[in-house]
């Protein structure tokens, strides 16, 4: 297969966007990748998005898109792996420009969440979760993750403090994002004391409703110079799977789609944990970073929340996650956080981050998944 | 890239399947593909189905699929282009093989219709047009295309007996099939004075709301006589899209997604028109079939009508379209429904198709689409 390079990234605000319909949003951020890849048509294009039906009255995305977008024709395809629907329209692209089927071909990611009361979205949300045996209990993800939080508490001495800790830190990243939906800072006892949602987890601990899109261009890395930027070559793609339902695991305390996919990316890359520079993972809840970090092999498993509580993964510290703001501070419009977790990557390995640049950053990692741990993408990539 | 073929097929009655759920219909399928290739694990598998959330509240349908399925940690991708995701679900299990990422691919697709009611279902198949700008007007799938069959009619002389002689066709071909949702024979009368739906088009002119799943295994071609059926290769596969709404288009009486994909699938596979024996093809409609299988080249532009009414593609026709029953009598669970062309091909190619056997079919034509043609995905398959 032949190497793959990303060669432009485009993003706009994130946030309540309610004069504006999915399709304008997707192609807000499209044009802007196609213009700083410096390319004005495309071979194909994979839109990642999770449930446009429930959220947003309309599927058939692929056509919708290609045709909004003015390129119209080509082959368009939309994937969904819930929450991970945007790494895995990024996977995709890698494949097709990989396997020599196309050469310029467009990863993005979009999902336009408040067009539906919060109590839509919470049950849209929840189609991610096993709705056969969770959903019908009534269970919705912030129980779900709440059940790992208690676990990874009980095993591992998890604290609360910790887990603030987490969302403070990627608040004071995100203050440092323009396109962020929430770029303010929060203390830890903002944290504690915000409403509770499912114990121990509050509000804070909980990311946001967001509308927003986000697109890459991959090509052949061979075509990399053509639009003057740095490129970025994409050295190893991990996908796993693992049981829909939590009640179905072995460990609530850890994620196997995530250890999983992480294996397998690094082995095509031939790199292991300790190459990494930095890393945009799934912070759904302060507690998924905790136990992504961990099952990455980022920090050691059990000590992510000491770790971020000692600044170990602050934008100075020893390894960097979610410099972004992660989906805390930027947002988390499902389909589209695993496109922008590669935006950031691209960004940051360019050296144009501006005040949440991380030093050296020479190869990033990126992590999304689906539901509660059901699947997992893991992309490194890393400067040319 | 590598040479790939089908060593596996499976699929179930199809119908109203009210005693199961949809994770289980895919189950079933996916188990009789993999007994029939005569394997037990999987690299990767692909699910098409449009729209799980407003059907069956439930996404990430990669996971339960593979968890159902007993292959949880492999990578699971749904694929999702309205009506013709099955067809896209197969274009990318082809890709996975042909890449080189995966060996053993289980292309599978999905749709449970009946669990919501029918005013619903019709919402639900009404989010694969626009809208935005078609579905704010009122106008559904019905709608659509009586428009273009007034233009057909309008321009070539297509008649209302035509437009019958399709669907008894095809429900002679179906009462043939024993996993045909109305295996019965019907009239031309009954067709013509069955209940009107939008006119031209009578309620005999459309394809039904089906549950039902499909599934097949996709393998390099040098892995075929594992199992010692003979295989069959995927020699061509074409994917276009066009407007996602029919009143941009210049022409009512032609979908050019469907000979764009056609002329892609063609060229790959270095064949023309005049060399398939037979075909699956889209008949979601009456008029469809006619408008697809001119825009396919298979029978003169404005002559699809004569074509059907004096016999050519009849199963013993110069040009069988639809040996299976297609989808008007088959049924038509959205997502399923590209994967089942490939089952009945497939069958064809290995002469195991019985009563509806194609007399000398060497290579056999899939074509499946989403909506009124915003998305269209040809495969070629050949006896190897």
């Amino acid at each position: 297969m032949r190497d793959v390079a990303v060669i432009g990234v485009g993003m706009q605000k994130w946030g309540e966007l309610w004069e504006t319909s999915a399709r304008d949003i997707f192609v807000e951020s499209a044009l802007l990748a196609m213009d700083d890849a410096g390319v004005d048509t495309l071979d194909a294009m994979y839109v990642g998005c999770m449930t446009p039906g429930l959220f947003a009255a309309q599927e058939h995305l692929g056509s919708v898109m290609a045709d909004y977008l003015g390129q119209g024709g080509i082959p368009a395809t939309r994937v969904e792996s819930a929450c991970a629907s945007g790494g895995l329209a990024f996977r995709s692209a890698y494949l097709a420009v990989a396997s020599g089927m196309h050469d310029v071909v467009l990863a993005g990611g979009v999902e336009k969440m408040t067009d539906i009361s919060g109590g839509e979205a919470t049950f849209a949300l929840a189609t991610a979760a096993d709705m056969q045996w969770e959903g019908v209990s009534g269970v919705t993800f912030p129980g779900l993750y709440a059940m790992m939080a208690v676990a990874h508490m009980d095993r591992y001495g998890t604290t609360r403090e910790q887990l603030a800790a987490v969302a403070v830190k990627n608040h004071r990243n995100g203050s440092r994002n323009p396109r962020a939906q929430f770029p303010m800072e929060i203390t830890a006892e903002a944290v504690i004391n915000s409403v509770k949602v499912a114990d121990p987890l509050n509000i804070l601990d909980c990311s946001p409703i967001t509308d927003g899109a986000a697109a890459v261009i991959v090509v052949p890395a061979d075509m990399v110079g053509r639009a003057g930027k740095p490129g970025v070559k994409v050295t190893g793609s991990g996908h796993a799977t693992d049981t829909i339902a939590l009640h179905d695991r072995d460990d609530f305390a850890s994620m196997r789609a995530v250890a999983q996919s992480a294996e397998r990316a690094y082995a095509m890359a031939g790199r292991t944990a300790k190459d990494i520079d930095f890393a945009e993972v799934h912070d759904c809840f302060t507690i998924a970073e905790i136990i992504v970090s961990e099952d990455l092999g980022l920090v050691e498993k059990g000590k992510g929340g000491p770790a971020a509580e000692a600044g170990e993964t602050a934008l100075d510290g020893r390894i960097p996650i979610n410099p972004s703001g992660g989906l805390k501070s930027k947002g988390h419009p499902v389909g589209a956080t695993g496109i922008a977790q590669v935006v950031e990557i691209t960004e940051q390995l360019r050296g144009e981050a501006g005040p949440r640049q991380v030093k050296d950053a020479r190869i990033g990692l990126a992590q999304n998944m689906g539901g509660s741990g059901g699947s997992s993408l893991v992309h490194i990539l890393e400067a040319m």
